[in-house]
């Protein structure tokens, strides 16, 4: 198998890191790694923001419910959407943009744009023997977020990743059966179906809880994912988005 | 540089694949790929529909704007944000989950969701020497796309990849400079800075257009963008959207 596939397959997320930083070099390697993904129609409307302050990073990880590892890591990135610097060109240029930048579509296009680009830095950086954790946390209170980074309107903060040098590895997580993620020509809706995998799955999830190392516990994949989903989260998403200039209509 | 950066940083979008097929093991390696991204909470919000049918394929080149390499690949992949099976296993768990996944915050899930997976799948193929394409095109026409896969309620289709084994590959395209994407502790929304950034921008992909082998051409970076932009499109997103379960609230 070759490195690539070996350091995809292998990703576990990295929940203790070491205090030290990484180097300039580092984080200049990781951002040029993001900036290689594609973007759509190649509007790069996204931007990164690295976090080495403490202080700023320990207002971060109080709004993303004080976990430790967003503090204590070597370095932090907020990715963002952005149509800020899309903004200022068009104004150069005397042009309004303003219906296409806050579309629903501009606020896929930003998404899209950030995530793609979130994901190479983390194969990157795994592949530099460094660890990776996605903070989706950082949505619990993205006014904070914004007032802490500095965020101005038309720059969507999304989630964050922690990276450094792992303290602690877990074990990698299974995923769901291959058949109940990939469809061919055509959305397979059959209950019968889904419900098998689904059957199928709680069992592999539940012999991971019970064996794992550490923090083992009898959970299954449906009963624990349909109890996060029963409690609506960040219900605040639709009017704060609206208020930053994003999907307006 | 190990061969993960090098697979990362020579990413070029291809655009002209030969006719054969991916084997079934390649796709399966591609998915595995995939699946193995984080995912928020967990929760596998995103489904991969494999389109080998050639009238299949044939209908989202229509949609996508008759672009041939929507046709012609080794394989097309739809990457979809997907709440449908949380939905069915909240029901089976008697369980209401739908203020949740029909949310602004679900939206975001989903579409960060299938994009980390689909940006695991693209690097796994470049490290296999195929190519691919992102066809964000899909999104001109949703409910053609939605029809002619027949996806449900609460799957919400978001771009395509078309892979495949190259005939043409092009130069890579130069990015925005690293100092106009990345930001330290804060926002830097200096516009002077931020205009000599675009001005130095506009300089390096006036030089790659005019020295490219093929299609050159005198266009700058901030023109063509606000031309893009000036004429809104798309604008259909956010009612199809709901009219699908997203994004209610």
């Amino acid at each position: 198998m070759s490195d690539v596939m070996q350091t995809i397959l292998n990703h576990k997320s990295v929940r203790s890191f070491s205090a030290d930083p990484l180097s300039k070099k580092q984080v200049q390697e990781l951002v040029t790694a993001a900036q290689s993904a594609s973007t759509s129609s190649f509007l790069q409307a996204y931007s990164i923001i690295g976090v080495s302050d403490p202080l700023v990073k320990k207002e971060l990880s109080t709004y993303a419910g004080s976990q430790d590892y967003v503090v204590k890591n070597g370095h932090f990135f907020v990715f963002c959407a952005d149509f800020y610097r899309h903004k200022e060109m068009a104004q150069n240029l005397r042009a309004d943009i303003s219906e296409s930048i806050q579309g629903t579509e501009a606020l896929l296009i930003g998404t899209i744009d950030a995530s793609l680009a979130a994901q190479n830095l983390a194969i990157a950086a795994e592949s530099m023997g460094l660890g990776i954790c996605y903070i989706g946390g950082l949505r619990n209170n993205l006014a904070g977020v914004s007032a802490s980074l500095g965020i101005p309107a038309h720059v969507l903060p999304l989630f964050g990743i922690a990276v450094g040098y792992p303290e602690t590895v877990h074990e990698k997580k299974p995923r769901l059966p291959f058949a109940s993620v990939y469809h061919e020509n055509h959305y397979n809706v059959d209950k019968g179906t889904l419900n098998a995998h689904l059957e199928e799955y709680d069992r592999t999830i539940q012999s991971y809880y019970v064996n794992r190392t550490e923090n083992t516990r009898n959970a299954s994949w449906t009963q624990q994912t349909t109890d996060k989903l029963r409690v609506p989260r960040r219900a605040y998403m639709k009017d704060f988005i609206k208020q930053k200039g994003w999907a307006q209509h």
